[in-house]
Formats: structure tokens, sequence, C-alpha cells
């Protein structure tokens, strides 16, 4: 897919909202349980519920690697129930990989054209070449950590170096890689106001958004310091839409949830 | 597994070997392929001829992902063949995970859990919270990337933040968190002369150390600087090994490539 599609996509679905697959069989339903294969079953449930409301999803690799080969084949269920049946949503995969060169292929090969993901999360630490065999793939997307939601956001990315931040050294450091127009960037929605210096450094890339919700970030504060000329932002909300009930009507209960979101995201694009 | 029975095992064994399987199917001997599971009838050969010169086994999940289910069946088929059959052997899991608090406690029940390795390398860029979810699990190890062997380690790692290098930083931060003794760290042994200052910050942990062989370092020069009291080393080598040949004689061949660095190691220990 290609960003320009994306954006046609938010346009027309007036919505700017991923939702996060992370599916934890604890806290599910309990009624899927007795299925063959529960996260399926109940990722399929959110998709058919939301599926308008959205442009993308974002299923979060551990929460399938947790329970091994059977989580493995849920997630590929998942991802080709998507690509089937809603073949418009932008997918990630949230896998937050990267390795030396040759490793970084391989796991760009599992996740663009194994499991065919639109796009893949990846970490920054090892540098240009370890994220350089994603950007490889045509039409594939890869989305950098760059500013992360968590505590821990501030042990690393925040500080100094020669007088920019961690983060802002790897954003703009990236900038210069070679396919570097098939990168996208992790920033979370708790620190709203950075998204005024982040737009100074890629003010068209897109911004996979963490952190509205759950994490306690603002919407109309993101979206006022964040949103590019094509939209440029991703707005990710997981636990708040798929738990918003763990009764038999859940999926009913996370489109509505997913519609709050859609409809605050309509005005703002309105 | 407790480092003391690493330890204990390197002595042993003469040996702190760590053999990468890093298993392409494109690179493994073509006569392999006729048989149900390629990947795991490959590591099984390699595994038998070299087990006793090596005190580690490393697994890189890039490259059972990259096939997708069957290459996870492959990775779980190698991990309970080592510890049915060798369960002397400290496992590792090189996964490069990292993410927030409860994605990484699911990354951690899939390694420690799930598919009962003895440790896991995991990404800092997330700093604190995205790594003591993995330090909790009792003798279990977390080795987590420092300073890398490849050329991005010089994008973001030596960054100098307050006078000290990132690589460092990390070292440093990272003795503070909870159940830090469980630590372990990536030192790339193409800058030998960095173990020293290492040395300095973590002077009793062990060390994963890539890059001896195909990658360039030299195994005298990584533990003149970087050997500690009780060893507190892990050199491991991947492609010098494993493809030493891709005839029929490729497990002999490996043997004969893991015997070469056993026995330097072996004068090493004197």
């Amino acid at each position: 897919m290609t960003t320009q599609q994306l954006t046609t996509q938010i346009h027309s679905k007036k919505s700017f909202l991923c939702i996060g697959l992370d599916v934890d069989l604890t806290k599910i339903p309990q009624h899927l349980l007795v299925s063959e294969d529960p996260i399926f079953e109940f990722n399929k449930a959110i998709i058919d519920a939301t599926h308008d409301l959205c442009v993308s999803y974002k299923p979060n690799t551990a929460f399938y690697e947790a329970y091994g080969i059977k989580g493995w084949q849920s997630l590929q269920k998942t991802i080709n129930y998507i690509n089937s049946n809603y073949p418009e949503i932008f997918t990630i995969a949230d896998a937050k990989r990267g390795d030396i060169g040759n490793t970084s292929s391989m796991y760009a090969k599992a996740f663009f054209e194994d499991l065919n993901f639109d796009s893949v999360t990846v970490a920054p630490y090892m540098g240009k070449d370890s994220v350089e065999p994603f950007l490889a793939f045509e039409n594939k997307h890869t989305i950098m950590l760059a500013l992360t939601s968590n505590e821990g956001a501030f042990d690393f990315q925040t500080k100094n170096i020669d007088g920019q931040e961690l983060y802002k050294v790897v954003l703009e450091t990236s900038k210069s890689w070679k396919n570097a127009e098939n990168l996208m960037y992790v920033v979370g929605a708790t620190k709203a106001e950075y998204f005024t210096e982040i737009r100074k450094i890629v003010p068209n890339s897109f911004l996979l958004v963490p952190g509205v919700g759950a994490q306690g970030g603002s919407l109309a504060d993101v979206c006022k310091y964040g949103m590019s000329d094509n939209v440029g932002l991703l707005i990710n909300s997981s636990r708040g839409i798929i738990y918003a009930s763990n009764g038999t009507d859940f999926a009913e209960k996370a489109r509505t949830e997913a519609l709050k979101l859609q409809q605050e995201m309509a005005e703002i694009l309105g």
C-alpha cells in the first residue's frame, strides 16, 4: 500500500484510527475459550465490528508468540482474514525488530512476504544497516521507534547528544538512509507538546501514536501539534477498544468505543 | 540455569564458545532439503557434532520466523532437542525484543516459559520498564544490547551524552534496575579495545560477543581486555562454524571449526 492510498482511506472513512490487537487469553470473553482458536475468533469479531471506523489494525506479535505455534497460527489467520476481507486496511506488525543486516532481511521477509503485512515496527538502536533491509521493500513501510509512550522513554530517548535529544538525532539521522521515504515513526501521545519539535524534523512522515486512552494522552492535543498536510497520523488504541466489555457484547462495545474516537477524528478532519 | 552453573560448564569443557544457529535454507547442504524439516535436521546434526566443544547455542529467531509456522516449529524442536539431550547447555533466544511492560511480559513468557530458553536478547531503547519484565524470571538471563558489532553501532551507540557514550550510559543505567543480576550484555568483538572501558562499568557480568570470525574480531584481543574472574565471556560464532561446508560432511567440518576455537579457548583458560 502507498501512503497516498492510506491518506485516501483516511479521508474516505473520516478516521485515522488504528486498533491494536493485543489479545490476551486471560482478558477475552470466557465464552470464546471453547472455540478451537479463541484469539482468532476474538480478532475476527472485533475486525468485523470495527473495520469501517478504522484504517489500520496492529497485532502486537508478543501476544501471539506467547502462545507458541498456536499463537503464530492465530496471527497468520488474523492477517489473512484482514487482507482477504478488508484489503483497504493498512496492517502493522508491531514487532519492534532490528538486528544486523542479514538478520533484518530475514525479519523483513517474515513480516512483508510470509505474513504479508503492509508495515512493521522496528527499533533504532543498531542503526542504519539494521533498518535499511526493511526499507528496501517497495510499498511496504517501516515504523521506527522515536519517542515511546512509556516511562522508560526518559531513560535514553530524551538524553541530550550535543544539544539534541536522542530521539531527535534518531529522526534526523534516519532521513538520510536509503529509501527513507518508506519510514514512519512511533511517537507516544503522552507528550503532545513534543510533536511541534518532531514536525520540524519530519514534516510529512506518518506517525504511529500509541498512548491515547489507556496511557492517558489527549487526541485533540496530538492532532493540534502533530497533524501534517496529508494527516500523517495513525492514532492507536488497543485495550480501550478491544476490552470495552468481556461479555458476549464485546464486539458491539468495541464498536461503540471505536465510534467515539472516529467521531472525534471526523470532527478534527472536518 | 545459574551463572555459576555456566561458569562450571566453561571450566569443565574448557570452552566459552556459543554457536549461532542462523539457519538459512539457501545455505544448508542441498541433500537435507528432501527431509520434512530441513532446518531441524541441520541443527540436530550440528548440535550432535559440537555439543562437547561449546557451552551455548543461540538460534536467531529471525531465521525461523522467516519460514512462518514451519520455522517456529523448527525452533521449538531445536530448543526441545537441546534441553532434552544436552541439558547443561546455556540456550539463548537471539530475538532482540523490547516493548512496553505488559508486552515485554508476553515476550518473556514466550521465550522463558513456552520455549524454555535460558536467556533472550533484548534492545535497550525503550528503557527500564521494557526490560524489567524479563529480569523478573528467576535463573533466566536477559542479554541486553550495549555495543553491537555492525557499522550502524556508530550511528547512535557511540554518540556522546554528557561526556559518556550512549552504550556506557545504557550499561551504567541498567545496573540500578530491579533484578539487574540477571543481566548480561551484547558487546561486539570488532572493537576489542572498548572492553577495558566496559569492564570498569560491569566488571563481572557475562558478555555475549558476536563478531569473532565472519565479522573480523580477534579472540585473543577480546579475552585480553574482556575476561573477568568468572570468565564472563560467551564468544559467538555462527556462519564460520555452521557453514564450514555445504556438502554431506557439513557436521564434521563444523566440528573441525568449533574445535579450533575451543582449543584456542582452552589455551587462554590455561
